[in-house]
């Protein structure tokens, strides 16, 4: 499926991006729960600032398995974690609860963003709705591919080589020597092996929760997440 | 002065403004208004709208005035009017001043753009931060050319040529033949007028608020804000 940015341009995309974030936003402040619309707000400022983390490091090439971290739980996770909290709040949780399903919240999001890393080279780019390769290109590194540079140095000439290409001429050959690299070295697996770490400690977090269908429907999400191939 | 797009690209100047939205709700949030903070909320979403709407007729040339002057009173005025309202709010006046420091605001605000499109026909390019033509050559119809074109038709071809025309190549003599249109039809005359007649509804607003110092400095800011020259 192409991005909002691709039909309908950039200018336009940004302001439907802002006018969701404002709508959000009001309706979060009608629901009257103040300490629900400061998190939201909290939350945007730190996803901002994993953003331009990642902007920072946009195109370059190494293995800062730290940096990447702080991306995804500053960006994905925060929102997953701000989700959990708010809906506990709105069930009328205690605050124990809401403190259990917010840590859900950060290690589902966490998971949810490696089996994405993942299926960016393993999935049917058919399937995921964007090429493989698309990360990459865009100058972000990846878990896996930071596991198989970490694993293999050598790989960073490929990776300098694919960076650099254009959209439409991503060459063949460094495409196929990154895949091979990264089944070779294991690094797909790692990320899927804590992917699947994350979503048990996900699990885990609800142990204090009286248990529920609501409870047994979360691990559910929970190993979907690692499951997931689209 | 180069704006933030130019000197530190698309998105990490799209990330700055988003910073600095979410930064200002937090700040408002924590003054702890309730109504001024819903008031802003509603305040971008109308923003928001009339952005879409001035990006909607992007590059169509043509004089709906109408639509100018909403995309006017909903992006500069609209924000104009939160600020007095806030201000207002903020320093405990009732109901009724609170109204007519926002009435004040929405007048000042179109003035404002008002002399803005002014400048960009008649103000000395060096001293205004941005070079003459700017608002035309990203399609924007503003009120001196709305004007011009209301007054004589045959401008159409020149304007036409000018918004095709890339940035750094207009052509001399589609330039000089809009200024003399500009001026020959007594359109810039007339935008000033017009600011002039907005300043003097913003400063009338004011008329039912007790006399005071805080009351003057609006009426200087109201009146400067016609004479400004960049």
């Amino acid at each position: 499926m192409p991005s909002a940015r691709t039909l309908y341009g950039n200018a336009a995309s940004i302001f439907a991006g802002d006018w969701l974030l404002v709508d959000a936003l009001r309706r979060v402040r009608a629901a009257d729960m103040p300490d629900v619309l400061v998190r939201l707000l909290d939350i945007i400022d730190e996803m901002i600032f994993a953003e331009a983390i990642q902007l920072e490091n946009r195109g370059r090439i190494d293995a800062r398995m730290r940096t990447y971290m702080q991306v995804v739980e500053g960006k994905t996770a925060a929102l997953f974690r701000w989700a959990m909290f708010a809906g506990a709040r709105a069930g009328g949780l205690p605050p124990d609860a809401c403190k259990a399903l917010e840590e859900y919240g950060l290690h589902l999001g966490v998971a949810f963003q490696l089996i994405d890393d993942h299926l960016d080279y393993a999935g049917d780019g058919s399937t995921i709705g964007k090429s493989p390769f698309t990360d990459l290109r865009e100058g972000k590194m990846t878990h896996p591919v930071i596991v198989a540079l970490e694993r293999d140095p050598s790989l960073r000439l490929v990776l300098e080589e694919l960076v650099a290409s254009p959209a439409d001429e991503v060459p063949e050959e460094a495409k196929s020597r990154l895949l091979s690299v990264l089944n070779r070295t294991g690094a797909l697996e790692s990320t899927r092996e804590l992917a699947s770490r994350k979503a048990d400690a996900a699990c885990l977090a609800l142990g204090g929760l009286p248990e529920s269908r609501a409870r047994d429907a979360l691990i559910t999400v929970a190993r979907a997440t690692v499951h997931r191939e689209s």
